[in-house]
């Protein structure tokens, strides 16, 4: 040890720091969202152990609950222990193979993240691709399937970073003619739109707790359907990721209840109570609040004279993609600047664009527990007010009506 | 969908799933272990962006807490979004690449697990192996560099799985002279035992959140020297997971921020409040509480007549291994009676063997909130009682006296 025992090794200055206290933010970026309070409150409940008698009840609920949220009947239904893209990557090694031919549907970042994760793993990868905030062509997706034996079709059913809503059930039949596997990316839109995994066919999808569900970021609720784990039975190497190797968890989460990694008890807890919260409401109701409070603000945004990108028949309701509209400064300047207001004057988050749309949109996420009215109103009164004050060619004064009048239609 | 639609398909029977309640444990087992109260509370606080301020500026916190806790001043030292095994998985896929040397020391189910991730690497994995239950031996460490070009040398600080201690000094020594980076699994033993990691010489280093940390599982604290990031910048090959690249993670973690996967804000809160705890109380006085409370229970098992297979010296404070004792019945029939009866009856776990250890010992953990004078006098009274009742071979009425002898002693 050095004699100038300095930095990290010196004994810190606790006085720094303060005792934990995080504002209260509405959150309406693109997750994580607003987590219901019964979510909050499980997520402090008494740890056990992951053998505990009172654990593995609570998972074998905890599977049934999303075996429900995903609508399929597939034995293999869990949630790894890490965030979505940890889902991701769990689908995506477990049905993979280096020299595999995978054929992936890219309108947006997440799909391109599939691609840059399946080529780690040294398949074949071959790229769909179409410009972002466009959804993906059946027909493209159908000759880039005929071209070579396929392993595996992966989509994005709600991608994020567009806010585009991909149809599903026409790509699956075409991966299924084709003899290859089907991934569908439901990490925004579980629990937000329609999830249908045994009626579209669907053999891998994965999703994140801290999207529709209402619950905070850290966990990947997973399916495999029997298709899926037939193939992973019959793989010729092992799971690159052992942490990942569902040829290991299903014997945790399965009857042999076999040790694997000790699993993340107080999130679990809290994804239990978040899928029953989903369960309980009911999902048509859920998605019928989602698609109420998504019309209420896109008419808000149009009366405020902001635009939508995305076409109307492709929005996802759960993350609506707003053009920054013109001021006297330059649309990345302006991003910025309401951004931060939105959050320091007003405790609002919305997001910024992703990759190519970086600083020309914005995001505002409108997902589970944050899918109400009392968001809609505040991120209405909040964007005009900041928008007034930067100077950007708005209308004020008719967004909240706009709103109130998608409420009260409803009502009648 | 078909004409019978039940199982998962159809309406759950909600009135099945009671709110959540968990019972309240005494975890002595190999982890989790206790989760103090303060580390609750934060795990309920209120969930923000992985892009806000107070965020961001909770991050450096943490990683300044961690630096500390490692006792280094490794800049890329943070929190991977996973559990301890996903800390060692990181650690692997990001130092080795295919056709690497890697020399692991095994001397337990942990250095064993190391190795089967290395070869899912596609490495040239060396396993330097010991019966379980001894320490790895220098001399054969050094031979197996000695013998080939290595990249890697890994072994276990603490070998849950066995109980023994491994002194690491002098193997991160004959690492550095074979030019190899060293990687030591700090699981068990940050928090609990001294872990020096810049003055030992170690390159990576990862530890869980669930053990002598007092914090639910569910992240991993892990850290890279600059010769472990000089490497990691010099790979030839993209590091094989996407969710665990270093490469792109420290790009979130360091100044630039770019996101890479939604961080588990909760849980870092519960971190964050969980290494300030540790470093409030000093590390000095947290290993010495454990191996005080450590020596009352290793007195009080041994005066109930129970045997501790690990020689004193290599034993782990925080992480006890007792012997299974003699009784009409065979060792395996006991194990799990008796630790049936201590959670049903004393909501009290205390974990089994592992491995070639499986039916033959228990393993009572005492780590961080639960390295307490309260948990030994329960799990003394209670295992004398359960023990009694099930006919085993010990001695009564004279554990807990033994136990208070070395309390008192303390005292004076």
């Amino acid at each position: 040890m050095t004699d100038t025992d300095s930095g990290p090794l010196a004994a810190l200055d606790l006085a720094r720091f303060a005792p934990l206290s995080m504002p209260s933010r509405l959150l309406l970026g693109p997750g994580p969202s607003p987590v219901h309070p019964r979510v909050s409150q499980a997520l402090a409940a008494p740890t056990v152990g992951h053998l505990d008698p009172a654990f593995l009840a609570l998972m074998d609920e905890l599977q049934c609950l999303l075996r429900a949220l995903f609508r399929t009947r597939n034995e293999l239904t869990f949630a790894v222990s890490g965030t979505g893209s940890a889902g991701m990557e769990a689908c995506l090694v477990n049905a993979l193979e280096p020299g595999d031919r995978v054929v992936i549907g890219e309108n947006g970042v997440f799909g391109g993240r599939m691609a840059e994760i399946a080529s780690r793993l040294g398949c074949d990868v071959v790229r769909v691709s179409v410009p972002f905030g466009q959804a993906l062509d059946p027909a493209a997706i159908g000759a880039a399937l005929a071209a070579g034996k396929t392993k595996l079709l992966a989509v994005v059913h709600a991608e994020t970073s567009t806010g585009v809503l991909q149809s599903i059930p026409e790509l699956t039949r075409l991966a299924r003619e084709a003899g290859a596997l089907s991934l569908v990316d439901c990490v925004t839109s579980l629990g937000g739109v329609p999830v249908e995994i045994d009626e579209w066919g669907v053999d891998l999808a994965y999703s994140g707790t801290q999207k529709c569900l209402s619950c905070p970021p850290g966990l990947a609720p997973v399916t495999f359907s029997p298709r899926a784990v037939a193939a992973l039975r019959a793989r010729r190497s092992k799971v690159s990721s052992w942490y990942l190797d569902a040829t290991m968890l299903l014997q945790y989460w399965g009857s042999e209840r076999v040790y694997h990694h000790t699993a993340p008890i107080n999130m679990l807890y809290a994804l239990r109570e978040a899928a029953l919260l989903l369960c309980e409401e009911g999902l048509p109701r859920a998605h019928a609040r989602h698609h109420l409070h998504h019309r209420a603000l896109s008419a808000g945004l149009q009366a405020l004279g902001l635009e939508l990108p995305v076409a109307e028949a492709l929005r996802i309701p759960q993350l609506n993609v707003v053009r920054i509209p013109h001021s006297a400064r330059p649309e990345a300047e302006l991003d910025g600047e309401v951004r931060g207001a939105l959050l320091r004057e007003h405790g609002i988050e919305v997001g910024g664009g992703l990759g190519p749309m970086k600083g020309r949109v914005w995001r505002i996420g409108l997902m589970g527990h944050g899918a109400r009215r009392e968001s809609v109103e505040r991120v209405l009164g909040a964007l005009e007010h900041v928008l007034q004050g930067a100077g950007a060619h708005i209308t004020p004064g008719r967004a909240l009506p706009a709103a109130q009048a998608i409420w009260q239609s409803e009502e009648r």
